[in-house]
């Protein structure tokens, strides 16, 4: 018998004026890095998290997401930000997002995660943590689609980019915003002006290191835009893909 | 007679984990922000903010600084930052800062504004704004030096960067921090490890717009880093200098 009923948490955060655009609202960069800074907190907060992890050579690595934004908010303004941990397998835990402002939903995710062996890099069975996050997975289902499955994109190479300093993590890895800050800055501007409701799908393959040599790749459809970060080895480090409603 | 002698303002601030590096430090471009976003918040709270002059056509401008980093914050550590406007001549308002963490001073700095036509892009006469101004004029000495005169730069051509769907403004040019993030990223890693003092010295000369070519020169002379930002024109947008202690 569980000891108690997992829930939500909940978390109140601002559009500071280092997280916005042109437009005065709030980026999807900055969307998804507080999301991913509260999914850290909260891992931290009921156990699992990597203060635990990294003692025991282990830690917690994205490995896919998507993002649906409704609205992005202004600068200043206050919003909400719940998750919760809705299920688990072998290799695989999904955390959820559901982003609300004055009562009204305005961004909704669902992100995978592998635990991975720090020293060999591989990911490892979630098993071993499961007694810690059993207590804390909500019965509640995810509030959007999983991340999609990403095809090779066959678009030109649009960038490059040279991995530096302020790119990269402790671990010498190019950050996750990073990459969306990558993407992004191959749209033209026209796509932020209006604030469009957009989904972001993204995969992430391999790390980019310090020093590496990266080309984007993008993609314009109509009403889809798809991306491709890869290595000077040629090897997809990410892909990505955004649908604007 | 004044009717109250003015006092330097002290805001609390706190190393978040987007705002440090590789070493799990505060960055010196975060520092700066911080500095930065603070000096709006207090001209904004005492009435001669961009709240107030933008209605009227007017902008504050960050011509010059000089900024000392005696030791950077470890990631989550709060420290407090002080800030006062000492000097106002006709052109130019001088807004120093001071950062300490448990009684000890890390960081001084030294920032030259001049007030901007909006519309014209031309400097104009601090007098109109005086009024507000002086009664908030600090009779405290600058932390440390004025920024340095800084001579042209000699060194090769280290990186170029297009100007940015991330990088830009509600105006469209290019954010203060980003002058700082493409100087950082020149350097070898070996610069950050060590949490080595240094002083930054930076003279903002023209403004780069979205979708110009930018090339960062860099030249290392023994303890002293050059660097000189420039648009496809060839005009100097941005000199830097950092010395290490």
């Amino acid at each position: 018998m569980k000891e108690h009923m997992a829930q939500k948490s909940l978390y109140t955060r601002a559009a500071e004026s280092q997280m916005v655009d042109f437009t005065m609202k709030l980026t999807t960069e900055s969307m998804l890095n507080l999301m991913l800074s509260i999914a850290g907190e909260d891992a931290q907060r009921n156990g699992f998290g990597v203060d635990v992890l990294t003692p025991v050579n282990r830690t917690w690595v994205l490995s896919r997401l998507s993002l649906e934004i409704d609205s992005r908010p202004e600068q200043y303004s206050q919003f909400d930000i719940q998750t919760w941990v809705s299920d688990n397998n072998r290799l695989i835990s999904t955390r959820n997002f559901e982003a609300s402002q004055q009562g009204k939903v305005i961004a909704r995710a669902v992100s995978q995660w592998c635990m991975l062996d720090f020293e060999k890099r591989v990911p490892v069975s979630l098993q071993e943590i499961m007694p810690q996050m059993e207590p804390f997975v909500v019965d509640a289902a995810s509030p959007c689609d999983p991340p999609r499955k990403l095809r090779p994109v066959e678009g030109e190479v649009y960038a490059t980019h040279k991995v530096s300093y302020s790119d990269i993590d402790f671990n010498s890895h190019m950050n996750t915003m990073r990459y969306v800050m990558l993407i992004m800055d191959c749209l033209p501007l026209e796509f932020f002006r209006e604030d469009r409701p957009h989904r972001l799908d993204i995969h992430f393959l391999h790390e980019c290191l310090y020093g590496q040599e990266l080309s984007i790749a993008y993609n314009q459809l109509e009403g889809v835009s798809q991306f491709e970060i890869r290595n000077a080895e040629g090897s997809v480090a990410c892909r990505a893909q955004i649908e604007w409603k």
